[in-house]
């Protein structure tokens, strides 16, 4: 059984080794498979996003523990939830949206019992749930039914009067690449801050240095500097607003 | 089996890959389970920390092995130790404290022949002993006993005239949250730089933005500032000097 | 089977996480190995150096996935190729270059297909390949033979007419060790900016804080400062001229 693991820990300080001791504790056979742990401190949002492009494409039964967790100790409650054939235990702050969002997931409340350290759900209250559900707990098992489990959503775009689509920046990767949340439109063209990109297939679209606009490995556009940083070299932060205008019709 | 690997060489640059590499070479059926290779370079001390945090964590049996060597190649020993059920083998520099304090501790030096690089005894000294360990090699088959390993400890508090405890900042986190040496004491007060902060249980007992003390998953006192970086913006740094004033009796 | 990996692609984005979900979906019983995903974004020649470090030191058999890829969507092919009993696969852009360099590498090209993401061939393409040869493809059956595939290679030193060699500083680690490519030669001395530098055994041969030449863990001549950083101290970059003069025959 495979139980992956994203956290915004860092691995220097050593909380991830007690994770990860704790899984192989408890669970003897299992793969632990890092994902990351360098999601920005407290980032739940990154973290959301995070999740969003891997967590399917593991092979079914797949535990994926997430602990992104600013609230910790807290009242938020920590969830277990099985959807589409995969696990998810994380704190119930919206990071585990994209499972959440699916018809059919099911979810439950963890307990938190009064001996377990306040600051480190981590290590004793969800690697636990983890590896309980990698040897083969039932969802059921770990807690009670939960309601209303915490949703984050990416913000949809906004039609506007003259039939573009206005959308934002919502990620910026390790490459500068500024990710929208604008679905890929071949043949369109992305307006931010003045600049006009026209929507090309791949990087090398543009000459080297020059920004692009392109449908990214999700589907969503995303604006790019060819052999450079399109976050630094334009001044691209999170939230800042996109156009997106569909070519006009020949 | 499992052979966890720490060390302050980051991955880059492929000395991590060249270990593991050995490691897998020499034991098949091995996991190599990685803690943290972004320990500050030659960091011993934060290394030491670290290894407290995680080494017991694991199944019985796990070899922990520690490569934070600012004297590689010099005379400094290697060891190779069996401790309360687990092996660790790394540098003789105090790295691996945590295992060696234990009543029972077994501790031998691994012979480093003039063929090894001197300056990567991770690949060549260590890897291969953590290797042998965990296809079944006996401590004793590794090289002599070593009556003098050693020992690095975080330092005690010091208790005054007042009644009070002075300690002081052993480590900060990637959060910002600055441990001390003090252990835990609900219902004290800290105080550090003429700050006084009542010790709480966890981050949300503070607002946002505000300092709070608390005692952190090891049992030692912390500052952490909510949803903000404690070192930063107070200014803490590892050696601070920090009070624990016990509360009145009522 | 092992499949190692190295990116560029940092882990915080999720894209290797991807990676991994479709290497362990396609090859259930495979040991994923992590190497590195902080190499410098786009450094070709940093992660063929990397590549170079450790691809001969795992088990035969074992298929090395890079992805290091500032060509993708391009017109630049993708290799899958045998050499000494390894696999690699990874772009057509020199970052294989140490097993394309071995006498008897057999090199096939990838097939592209027209419905992967033009800008993740790391998902799309690379790690199907290698997940099919951990799970025992024949090299010849994921595509036709490829005759010119692009080789880079590290510069070779000059023999000058005093009789020394003029080499350069091909990287700088963690540690801000300068690696040259002068093949290490004890006795000789390094000149560099002015500075001599006679070529000692480890970091321990010179005084703390003071710089030190030495031949390091690949054979190459290393410039170091001990418990220091020589990058840093020394003002050394990458591609900086560096001689080695031989010692006088006594």
């Amino acid at each position: 059984m495979i139980i992956t693991l994203l956290t915004d820990f860092g691995t220097a300080d050593g909380y991830v080794g007690e994770m990860k001791g704790v899984l192989l504790s408890r669970a003897a056979d299992t793969a632990v498979v890092d994902i990351a742990h360098d999601i920005a401190a407290q980032d739940v949002d990154g973290a959301r996003l995070t999740v969003a492009r891997y967590w399917q494409r593991f092979p079914g039964g797949t535990v994926h523990l997430v602990v992104v967790d600013p609230g910790v100790g807290s009242e938020r409650a920590a969830l277990a939830v099985s959807s589409a054939g995969y696990f998810l235990v994380g704190p119930d702050n919206g990071v585990l949206s994209p499972a959440l969002l699916m018809p059919g997931a099911d979810v439950v409340a963890l307990p938190i019992s009064e001996t377990v350290a306040p600051t480190f759900h981590g290590r004793d209250v969800f690697a636990p749930a983890a590896a309980a559900l990698a040897t083969g707990a039932r969802l059921r098992d770990l807690g009670p039914p939960m309601r209303n489990p915490t949703v984050r959503r990416t913000p949809e775009p906004v039609r506007l009067h003259d039939g573009s689509l206005q959308g934002e920046i919502i990620a910026l990767d390790r490459f500068g690449n500024a990710i929208t949340n604008l679905v890929g439109l071949h043949g369109g063209t992305i307006e931010i801050d003045g600049t006009e990109l026209p929507v090309r297939r791949t990087y090398s679209d543009a000459a080297p240095g020059r920004a692009v606009a392109l449908v990214g490995s999700t589907g969503f556009v995303e604006i790019a500097v060819r052999k450079g940083n399109a976050a630094a070299q334009l001044g691209l932060s999170r939230g800042a607003l996109v156009r997106l205008r569909p070519s006009e019709p020949a």
